[in-house]
This record gives structure tokens, sequence and C-alpha cells, in this order.
């Protein structure tokens, strides 16, 4: 047998396992199997494979009455130095079981090199946006069935208004209605007119999605088109892709995700990850500056707690990756806005939509209205 | 306003909503909203959009006493003409909503004939392997660890037993001590070796994954060695990666598709998709001539009925799309053959992984005994 090439260094996953102390620590020999060799470990031939490519148990506490907190440790060869591995190890197989959620990621530099992370990070975006101290304030063209021309017109009054980001609803693609790149010119134009006005530097951030071998070269054209970022759904076109638009030199350009689809990875407390995992975590490594999520006491489902996490999860020390920007979203209002800065602090991105259209049919009107909340934080 | 470019086509959706019949029809309503406008109803513009754009729904029926059965159709142009759209307009927005999964898919022609489908499907496949009546027999190369030398001895002696089709662990990427390319290399000249002397048809199905811009690249070698398919794992590289790859017409290849990370899609009851949406409907979709996932009674969790569900979807009609394998797997051992062919006649393919191996070190004479098995049934 070939000398397996190994360097000793291994990342820790976190697991919340449900069950008692024998189902949890059945289910952690599983896990460290599952998520390698997938092969029986007696049938194993002694050496590197059972000691170091499978797996290793690093801790195992009582979490709760009906759960352990399990550490596993793999080998970091195992996730083959991308990210697509990484999460096949993290979550691959045991997403199939019942009772098995990634709360925590532990990446050493060996892991995080691999990646590019924020390319502007609350930092460089901040800067882009020209706004020192206050919240950035964001919103999206909707709804879905305006042309092209109607959607440029509300970018257009939004970035008159002197908003900071304006995205393309997540569910604006490439629709008969509303063509990719009739919306993306005249949108990106719009806003270019409008800042030309105001001297602001509104950005506006199509949403590139579509045929897995046509999103880069949307991209190249929202870049070509003027646009100041990219808005992308990492668990529609897949993480990865993510990643690669947000390293892309070519167009280095400020990348937000949008959590649609998925919420199955974190609706079930048994399964998928933590919020923080997701969101945060690895949303960041694969290079989101901003991180879209429904905010608590919106109209979606997740907790204040839940949040918290996700914000911590955003800005803690990762390798050497850049914070990225919180954005909560989904059904907030004016009177919201003191709650936010509560839970964020100043470094989030409010996402807001419909409240911004309910103030009244002068749309940078209402910018300047939400804008001067913010500022007055 | 531009007038709507609307056929009047529509496709729907069958969710179940959980609660009680007041939470379920708001629920159904906001579904409406959510999935396509994102935006106050009262604040539409009349005309196409809040009557043809919001979706509508269609039924509502009491499921059991703690859900609703409600079905919702959409305009087709919503969803884009492409995969990514649909599962955006079917499940985007409410993924990250309690109580809401995905049971069913009723697609019009105007939908599904924006897809190729499994480009060989059952019986392309069984012409392939040249095995007319009994169920295909299916096994990956393991564990992780070995190097490429190893893996093609075992890719050889499994296709010298005359099994049908070998794919790599899912597992197996780009890793250090195993790389992509001399695995493919090595793999595919060990199964060609083993035809030449059996006379038989053994495809090798190598993993292609990776770096969001290098999968189409790993395809490609993959022919270009001599591969006969390809393993992807939709839920990782994305759904419409894997439909890219499987309607490739210089490709040309069957795909396997790999449930792994997919879990969460089908693990909280009351979020998701069925089973059968899932790993019947858009893996089919999505291009797969076989549908990995793990089989009832295994160590994984689906339950006998959820099986069912899954050979069923892949197998009733879906436009004009041909029929996939279900590849059930997961834990199989000689004696629940019989228990397969009750539940899914002969037309899956039997994935076996460690049992093919605990027979005893002689992996050919360890085929030729399930091969022995299937053909008996």
């Amino acid at each position: 047998m070939t000398p397996l090439l190994l360097s000793g260094e291994r990342f820790r996953v976190d697991y919340r396992v449900s069950g008692t102390e024998a189902e949890a620590r059945a289910k952690a020999e599983a896990i460290c199997v599952e998520q390698t060799v997938e092969f029986p470990r007696e049938l194993l031939p002694a050496g590197p494979i059972p000691d170091e490519i499978v797996g290793r148990v690093e801790a195992f506490e009582p979490e709760d009455p009906a759960a352990f907190r399990i550490r596993i440790s793999y080998a970091v060869e195992c996730a083959g130095g991308d990210l697509v591995q990484l999460l096949n190890v993290v979550f691959g197989n045991i997403s199939l079981m019942p009772g098995i959620r990634v709360v925590d990621l532990d990446l050493p530099e060996a892991v995080t090199r691999w990646f590019g992370g924020p390319r502007f990070g609350r930092e460089g975006l901040r800067e882009l946006c020209g706004v020192r101290r206050r919240p950035l304030l964001c919103s999206a063209l909707k709804p879905m069935g305006l042309s092209a021309r109607d959607l440029a017109a509300q970018a257009h009054a939004f970035a008159l208004g002197g908003i900071d980001l304006i995205k393309d609803d997540h569910g604006l693609s490439d629709q008969p209605f509303c063509r990719y790149e009739d919306r993306v010119a005249a949108c990106a134009e719009a806003v270019a007119r409008a800042n030309r006005i105001t001297g602001g530097r509104t950005l506006y951030l199509p949403h590139v999605s579509g045929p897995a071998d046509q999103v880069f070269a949307r991209a190249r054209r929202a870049k070509d088109a003027g646009a100041g970022g990219l808005l992308v759904c990492p668990a529609l076109v897949g993480f990865d892709t993510m990643r690669c638009l947000a390293e892309d030199d070519s167009l280095a350009l400020p990348v937000m995700a949008h959590p649609a689809f998925g919420g199955s990875l974190v609706s079930a407390p048994g399964n998928g990850f933590s919020h923080g995992a997701l969101f945060g975590t690895l949303t960041r490594l694969a290079g989101a500056d901003l991180s879209v999520y429904p905010n608590f006491g919106g109209r979606f489902s997740f907790s204040r707690e839940e949040c918290v996490e996700i914000a911590e999860a955003t800005r803690v020390p990762l390798g050497g990756l850049a914070p990225s920007f919180p954005a909560p979203g989904g059904g907030m209002t004016t009177d919201r806005a003191r709650d936010l800065v509560e839970v964020y602090g100043r470094d989030f991105a409010l996402l807001i939509g419909g409240g911004l259209h309910r103030r009244g049919p002068d749309l940078a009107d209402n910018v300047r209205h939400f804008v001067g909340l913010l500022e007055a934080l």
C-alpha cells in the first residue's frame, strides 16, 4: 500500500447528537466512520486508515437532557482542499441520519487558507458605500412581474434617496417578462445616473442564478453592465459557486448571500446546521460579504438567540478571513430599527422590503426617512 | 407598464401545511405571495401581477389531524425556464418558514420540456450494461485512504466478477493521497482490462465534484479516461450542475445521483420535500439515470413507505422524461435481496458496500455470488 500523505493537522466539528448516552456514543462512532471510510471498521487495513483517516471523537459531553455535544476531528486531507468536499466530510452522509446537527466548526489555518473569504468584508463594504458609522440600508427591486424598465425606475428612486445597496428580489431570474440582461443593463444605468446626481455610491446587486453553465457568464455581464455587486442564493446554485464568484478577481465584486432554499438546513432542530454555522461560518467561508437571513420577530421563524448567533459567527476570528455583514431582513418596519441595534450594534445591513413601499409612493423620500433613522441610532 | 408575456399555463405544487385550518389558510395565502412577488398584496398594481403572477390556491383539504394538503399553482413563466428558478419558486423562501413541506409536483409539458431528463433511463442503462431482466448490481470503491492503485485493483476485481456499475465512494474527491486524475485513469483502465477478459460491460462512475469552476473539466477528464458514467452529489454541487452534466452531449454519460448533504431536505417532517418529490421527481428532472438513497431497514432512517414512494416517482409519467433507476443502498446484505424485490420489482440497482467485502477476501467471487442471487430472483 502506498503510504498516505498526511500532515497530522485536523479540523474539528461539534455535533449535537440526540438520544441516551449509549445511543449518542454509538452515533459518535458511526459519524467517525460514515463521514470518512464508510466501510466496516474491522475490515480496514491496519495503519493510517483507521489511525488517521477515520474521524476521532475528541470530546463527549451532555448538552441537555435530550442530547450530547460531541466533538469529532478529521484529517484536513480528507476534505481534499475544497469547500464541496469539506461540506461532504462535515455533513454528507449523516445528513440522512436522524438526530445529528452541526453546531460549530473549528477550522485550523490549514483549512481556512483554502478560502479567500469575503473580499470586502465589513470595512471594505463601508468604504465602497462611503458609510462610516451607521448600519447600511438595503432594499430589493420588486415585485416579480414588473418590466426591466419599471424596476430600473424603482432602482433610480432608491438611489436618489441615498440607499446603500439595491438588490434584485431573489425571485427575479431571467423571466420572459423581465430578461436578465435587460434588467441588469437598465438598473445599473439607472443607479449610475442617480449616483451622478447625488454624488452618492449606491451599489446595485443583480441576482445571478440560472443554468449552472451560465451563472459565470451572467456574473460577467453584470460586471460589464456596471453592477456594484452580486446577489447569490448558495443553497440553490451551490455554496462553491458563490465562492468562485466571490473569489473571481476579474469580477472583484462584493457578494450578498440570500438564504432561499437553504431553510431546510437549519429548520429541523435535530438535523442540519446551527444558524451560526450556516449563515455565519459557512457563508463566510463561501466568500459572502453580506449574509441575508430572516430577522427575529418578522414573518419567518428565527429566534432572537439564533440571530445573535449568526451575527457572532459573521465576526469571530476565522483564520485570516474578513468579517461579513449580517443582513437581517423579512418584514422589517420602522419601529424595529432600535431593536436591531440592540442586538447587532451598528455593524449590520438592514434589509427592508415592503416597509419601504408602505410609507408612501415617494420611494426616494422613504429611503431618506430610513437613512435618517439609521443615522440617529 | 409593459404588458406581461404570460401563456396562461401553470404548474402545481402540493404542500403539506401544518396547523389549524385558520393557520393553514393563512399559510396558503402567504405561500402564494412569498414564492412570487414577496410584496404587500395591497400595494401591487392591479392587473396581471395579482391576477397571474401571484400563486393561486387551487385546492385545500385536511390531510391528517395536524395538517392540510394545499395545492398552489404558479404561472410557468415565474420559473423562468430553468431548474434553479423552478426550485426557487417551489420552495425558495418558504424553506425558512416552519411547517411547510413539498409533497408533490404536477408539471405540465410546458415545464418538463425544459429538461432532457435521464439520458439513458432504465431501458438505456440495461442496454449499456447488457442486463435484460435482473436488478443491476453496483458497488463503491472504498475505503477513503487507499491509493489510486489499490482502488483500481478493487475495481478490477469487481469487474472481473461481472458487476454492472462501480462508483467511486462519494467521499473520494481529489485528496492528496488519491488524486482525482490518477484514480480515474487507473480505475477506468482496470475496468476496461477486466471487461476485455470477461467480455462484460461493467461501467465505472467516478465521483465528479470539487470547485464549481472545475466540475465540468473533471467530467471531461472522466470521459477522456474512458469512464462509463458519472457519480454526482446534487445537494453538494447543485441540482442544476448535475443536470448540465447529464445533458452534455459531448459527455453522453449516464449519471448516478448520490444523496450526500441532501438529507436535510427530507429529514424534518414539516419541512423540505417528500422522499418521492426529492429522490424521484427532482432527481429525474435533473437528469439522473440512477437515484441513490438509503434503503429501509439499513443503518439510515428511511421507512419502507418512503422508499416505495421514491420508486414510484422514478417511474410515473413525467412529461416525456425517461424513468430512472431507484438505487437503494446503505448497509445492504445478502438476506435483504428478496425483500428488495418485493418492494421494487426487478427494476432497481442494488447498491452494496460493506456486505460485498464481508463475505470474504475474493471480491470477484463475492460479486459473482451476488449477481447469482439477483439472477435467481
